[in-house]
């Protein structure tokens, strides 16, 4: 498997280690999450994802806009088969990004439109530049945004949540900041460097310990309580014997830097 | 089935197309929510839920106060079974304003309290003028809100749920919007204006979309991602293939206004 | 059963009438959650719930921290069996500090670190003083904090959630304030009194009151909204009938000061 940056026709991929930037590449298209563009970017998380040397993944978009969502051009004039694949397509790049052990930050640098918003709310994590605005606009055009609800009613509040579904309005980057939807808003020339500083505090964890954790927060993200503390108790005990845990507590407790061998 | 405004003992009812204004109309009792009371707000909300014409629907309160929950004097001195009535009563209400299709606003003029912060909670969007103040004071007077809690937990953070239930003490307007229990917080002459600007935003929606999308909101919100996913692909299939939705489609795409035939 | 303050090893124990102030006492263990003293802690917490004078209790740390998390020295070099049973104290803490019937304030004066922030996350309710630093570095020592995470990521959002979780940074106390992991940030001179003051509202109401509605609370956090309500109308209804109630709302119709029975 090559370590080298790819491009597609749908995507842009820049190696910049320890981490990967994959951009959507289809400027002239805003972006839209097409059925080739997600089946290639599942495609490119899903390989990238296997490349032990790739710790974090950054998603970004070329172009003025970060994705203005579904192409509307595949779902006029088709039937429910049709309809029904691309929505399948499109949560499975969703689970995807949440599957994958390394966590994906999204880096948005302009508008992030219906299943773009979803993107981003799937994120592991994103950063928004000033440029950034967010919306459901679907109710707007007959088509509400009930695929990207899900992910964005799981990160921010009901009644705010309602409130851009309802009503198809966009916030700015500072509002999502506030709601919880991005970890925070920065000037749009600080984007990158501020999406890189995220990736390289994730990057210099252990590997295994990170991919532990993001497997570990979906798994008990849904569940009761209870529940969840059986699964989390079993899963941080099983973390805690790993080579990894036992040299980065020991090198804690001797005040040494731990080095990681990902086992 | 009459357009024409109604006006019962306990509520007033104004058209105002494409939406309908319902009023708590007890003023000398502070709105509060007495068995007739909430028989007569979820018979209605039921008759003008049936309505073609009404898009949308406003919840207020007549008199300074909101509304002040519960009637005690109909449950001092009463058994458990009459209680459980009341109960019932109140939580069909509450039912009633997420299942019918229109989406229901709060405008929220003065306080809501116990029960009627619950009612706030319950409704998809909220507006509260300044001088709308929030509070579960029940625990005051021995009655624990467990059942404003169900509303207010699934709105708010826990910890500040549990600091409104434990202590009883209010919050103002703005800690009300910053928590996201209402969507913003207006100088008290503008919230009338405020809150027809959001309905008439709503409202130029098709009424088949937003029906369809209020109903799956509150059928993915409870349920967990991969269920949530497997019902909202499904959800917005069957949208894609609506008439609505295929007007609303090609219309954006042909940069020409959509006209909505609900169906 | 001795109404008189205890002091242990691991903990001191203050009564102020009505609640009683436990304080984590390993200052030189920078507060570690060790099997001993999260074993202290949980029979504490037992001890003094089962007095009837207590009716609320503030869980402190004595010393510059609040609480570090684990004792590394008791996960390394240990077994997978060891490793269950340190996190199973640990949940069983967790799970004691939810069930008891008295609401347990954190009072969080320093860093609150990993487990340690969990603590804060699981009590009913938290103030922070401006020295009080939150977060779950875990994964810069290889071990996740997922048991922490239970609790986390439960009273915040996903995105901050997962920021905190895979940076291992700290936030600020204004910050966690900002998204509701504690309830306020106050100057370090004042917490005490902020927590003793918020201690004084929840110790006036009705004991009983207070222990249904913690008990509720929870009961129906996790459950889906139907199931919620049909748990809490049962539950208010039952209160409703309680001598405390009765007493709460006739007084409240009286205007008069209500007096409790505890039953």
């Amino acid at each position: 498997m090559t370590a080298a940056p790819i491009r597609t026709d749908y995507l842009t991929c820049e190696d910049r280690p320890p981490g990967v930037r994959i951009a959507l590449n289809r400027p002239d298209e805003r972006n839209a999450l097409s059925r080739n563009m997600m089946l290639a970017l599942t495609e490119e998380l899903e390989r990238q994802s296997r490349r032990d040397d790739v710790r974090v993944i950054v998603l970004a978009g070329n172009g003025p806009v970060f994705s203005s969502g579904h192409n509307l051009r595949e779902l006029v004039g088709h039937g429910l088969e049709d309809q029904r694949e691309v929505f399948a397509i499109c949560t499975r790049l969703m689970e995807t990004i949440q599957r994958i052990p390394q966590p994906v930050i999204a880096a948005v640098h302009g508008p992030a439109v219906a299943a773009g918003c979803q993107l981003v709310a799937t994120c592991d994590l994103a950063i928004a530049g000033e440029r950034a605005v967010f919306g459901t606009p679907g109710v707007k055009i007959g088509l509400f945004c009930s695929t990207p609800m899900v992910a964005i009613s799981r990160n921010i509040g009901r009644k705010r949540a309602m409130e851009l579904l309802m009503t198809g309005e966009f916030i700015p980057a500072g509002t999502a900041a506030d709601w919880g939807l991005v970890n925070r808003a920065v000037p749009g020339d600080r984007l990158e460097d501020e999406v890189w500083e995220l990736a390289g505090k994730v990057a210099s964890a252990s590997p295994l310990t990170v991919r532990i954790g993001k497997e570990a927060f979906y798994r008990q993200i849904d569940a009761g309580q209870d529940e969840a503390y059986e699964r989390m108790g079993e899963t941080m005990a099983a973390n805690a014997v790993t080579g990894d845990a036992q040299e980065g507590m020991s090198a804690f407790l001797e005040r040494r830097t731990p080095v990681w061998r990902g086992e």
